[in-house]
C-alpha cells in the first residue's frame, strides 16, 4: 500500500504514464497529488476514477505525502528535492541530478533493490537507455561475469519529452507533404532521418547519453571498472528504444546458455523467432512492462565463444522510466 | 569513354539512379540501352538528353554492348550473365549472385581497383551495408591494421527497392492517420519502427546481410580472417546507410590520426563537428557521392587506445549501388 503519492512533472510525457500504469490498477495508493510548475497547473489528469487538477509545486505540496516522483528535470529536481526530504517524502528522481552522488543509490528493482534501502532520501532512477540495455546484461553477468559491453542505441523521440514526439509527428507530414522541415525540439530534422544524441560533447569525445550508460551501468552493477562503450543515436521512432548490444564474456558462453538465462529473467521477454524473422521491435515494445531481448547469437568475431550478440527494445516511457519508478516506490513502501 | 553501356534492371531504383548519375555528365558515354524485364518494358526514361525507351531483355539485348551494369536480382544475375559475356559484354553485377566466387573481383574502387582487372567477365558490385563501412575503415587498416570490427547498421528502405520506399511513405501517411497498417514490402511495419534486416538467418544466428558484411569484407579486403561482427537493422530512412562502426587496431591508434588519415582518403567527408553537435545523418549523406564519417573517438573499453569509434552515413543507391558500379565500368574502359 502507497498511502500517498505524489507526480512532479505530472503534466510530461513520464508522469503522464506514472498516471497511466497508476490507472492499470495494479498497485494500491492511497492519495495522489499531482503537481507541475505553473505553466502545467490546472490541467485536469484522470487518475485512479479521479479527475485530479494539476497544482503548481510549492514548499507546502509535499506536506503527507510518503513518496515523490519527481520527472521534471535536473534543474527542478536539485530545486525541489531537499524541502520534500524536509517535508517528509522520499523522492524517487528521474533526472540524471543525483544519479551519481556517492549517497543516492541508483535503482533498477530487478538488479539492485538492496540498494535502494541505503538511500538519505532521494533514490535515483536511472537513464532510459541504461535501464534497458541492463535489463538484458546484469541476468548474464550473474551467470557468466561479463567483461565487455559495446551498444549502440536506436533512440525513440519520447526520450527528449511530449513536445519531441508531437514534433517527429508533425514534421513526418510536413516531409510527406514536401513542405519545409523546421526542428524545434531536436537540433536537427527528425523525419525519416537520424542523427547521434543531442546531448553536450565531453572532451572524450563521448556525448553525456553514452557517459550516463557508461558511468550508470558500473554503479548499478557494482563494477567500477567494467568497459563499455556506447554509441547513443535518436531514430524515428515514437517510444521504444532499441540496442544492439555486443558482449564479452569472462568464460565461453553459448546463445543456448543466454537464452535459457534471459527466458528465466524477470522484467525480460525473449522474442527470437528466427524461423519467422521475427525479433524485438519498438512497436511491440511500445506499451509494454517487459524490455524485450532477441537476435541472440554467438559473436563470431571472438575467440572460445567469448562473445555473444544481442539485441533489446524497451518502452522509454514504461520500465525506461515511469515503471522502474514506480517499482522503486513499490520496493520502499513495502519495508 | 564508356562507348555503349546497358542496364539490366533500369526500372528499379539503382537503375534510375545509374541513369541519374549518367545525367550529371560527368562520364562520357556512347550510347546507353536500358533494359529490364517484361513488366518494366515500354518505360521511357531520360538519360544524356534522350529518352529512351526501356526493353525486354532478351539473348539478342547485348550485342555490341561494352559493358552491362546488373541490378535485376540475383536470378536475372544468373540468367543472363553468361550470355551478356558470349556477346562481349563484360557485366558489373550488383546483385549477390556472384561475389563471393573465387574467379569474380569483388570490387569497390577506392579500395582495391587492381582486383578489377583479374575479371573473367564479371565484377561484383558489393553488397551496400559492405561498401559504406569499408569506405571508412580501409584507410584505416591500411595506416594500422584493423583486428576487429563491431558494426550495427541502421539500414534505409532503399537496401528493398523502390517499392519499400514507396511503401515507407504510405505506411508512414497511414501511421499518421491511424488507418491500420499493411506492410506489403516489408515482413514488419516499417513506419515509425525499426526490425532486424528482413533476410534469412543462417544456423550461426546471423541474417545473409550480415553474413554479407562479414564475408565481403575480408574477400575486398584481402583478409580471409578478419574478426568481424555484425547486426544489420532497416530503419525508416529512405535512402542512406548509417553504421555504428567499433574498430580495434593492431597497435595504439588516436582519433587525431584517424581524423587525419579519414580527411585525405578519397570518397569519403569527414563530418565531425563536435561543438555544433553535427555528425552524420542520412538526410545529408541522400544524393551525395561522398560517405560522411563522424563520430570519432577513442573507444574508453579498450585499453591501451586500441580502440576507435565511428559512424558512417552513406547514399545507399548511390556510392551504396550505382555510383560504385560506374565506378567500376569506368576503371576498366580507361584500361
Amino acid at each position: 500500500m502507497i498511502q500517498h503519492l505524489a507526480v512532479l512533472g505530472a503534466t510530461g510525457a513520464v508522469g503522464r504514464e506514472v498516471c497511466g500504469i497508476l490507472n492499470e490498477g495494479r498497485w494500491k495508493v492511497g492519495k495522489v497529488t499531482l503537481l507541475a510548475s505553473a505553466r502545467g497547473a490546472g490541467t485536469r489528469i484522470d487518475v485512479l476514477g479521479e479527475s485530479i487538477e494539476v497544482r503548481e509545486v510549492s514548499p507546502r505540496s509535499f506536506e503527507s505525502v510518503d513518496f515523490a516522483i519527481f520527472s521534471a528535470g535536473a534543474e527542478r529536481s536539485r530545486q525541489w528535492a531537499a524541502i520534500a526530504n524536509r517535508a517528509g517524502a522520499i523522492v524517487v528522481d528521474n533526472s540524471s541530478a543525483f544519479r551519481m552522488n556517492a549517497d543516492v543509490p541508483l535503482v533498477v528493482p530487478e538488479i539492485n533493490p538492496i540498494d535502494a534501502a541505503k538511500h538519505k532520501g532521494v533514490i535515483a532512477n536511472p537513464n532510459c537507455s541504461t535501464i534497458i540495455m541492463n535489463m538484458g546484461v546484469w541476468p548474464l553477468h550473474q551467470t557468466n561475469p561479463v567483461t565487455r559491453i559495446v551498444v549502440s542505441t536506436y533512440q525513440a523521440a519520447s526520450g527528449a519529452g511530449a513536445a519531441a514526439m508531437q514534433e517527429l509527428k508533425t514534421q513526418t507530414a510536413d516531409a510527406l507533404a514536401d513542405r519545409p522541415l523546421s526542428p524545434q525540439v531536436f537540433p536537427h530534422p527528425c523525419a525519416f532521418n537520424l542523427f547521434s544524441h543531442n546531448t553536450p560533447i565531453g572532451p572524450d569525445g563521448y556525448n553525456t547519453e553514452e557517459r550516463k550508460m557508461i558511468d550508470e551501468t558500473r554503479k548499478i552493477f557494482h563494477e567500477p571498472g567494467l568497459s563499455i562503450t556506447a554509441t547513443c543515436v535518436r531514430v524515428p521512432v515514437q517510444r521504444a528504444h532499441s540496442e544492439s548490444i555486443n558482449l564479452t564474456f569472462e568464460k565461453s558462453m553459448s546463445p543456448q546458455r543466454v537464452r535459457e538465462v534471459l527466458s528465466h529473467a524477470p522484467g525480460l521477454k525473449v522474442v527470437d523467432r528466427v524461423e519467422e524473422n521475427h525479433f524485438p521491435m519498438p512497436i511491440e515494445a511500445s506499451g509494454r512492462d517487459e524490455v524485450l531481448v532477441g537476435r541472440i547469437r554467438q559473436d563470431v568475431s571472438q575467440r572460445d565463444g567469448h562473445g555473444i550478440d544481442l539485441f533489446v527494445c524497451g518502452d522509454q516511457l514504461r520500465k525506461g522510466a515511469a515503471l522502474n519508478a514506480l517499482q522503486v516506490v513499490e520496493l520502499l513502501a513495502q519495508r
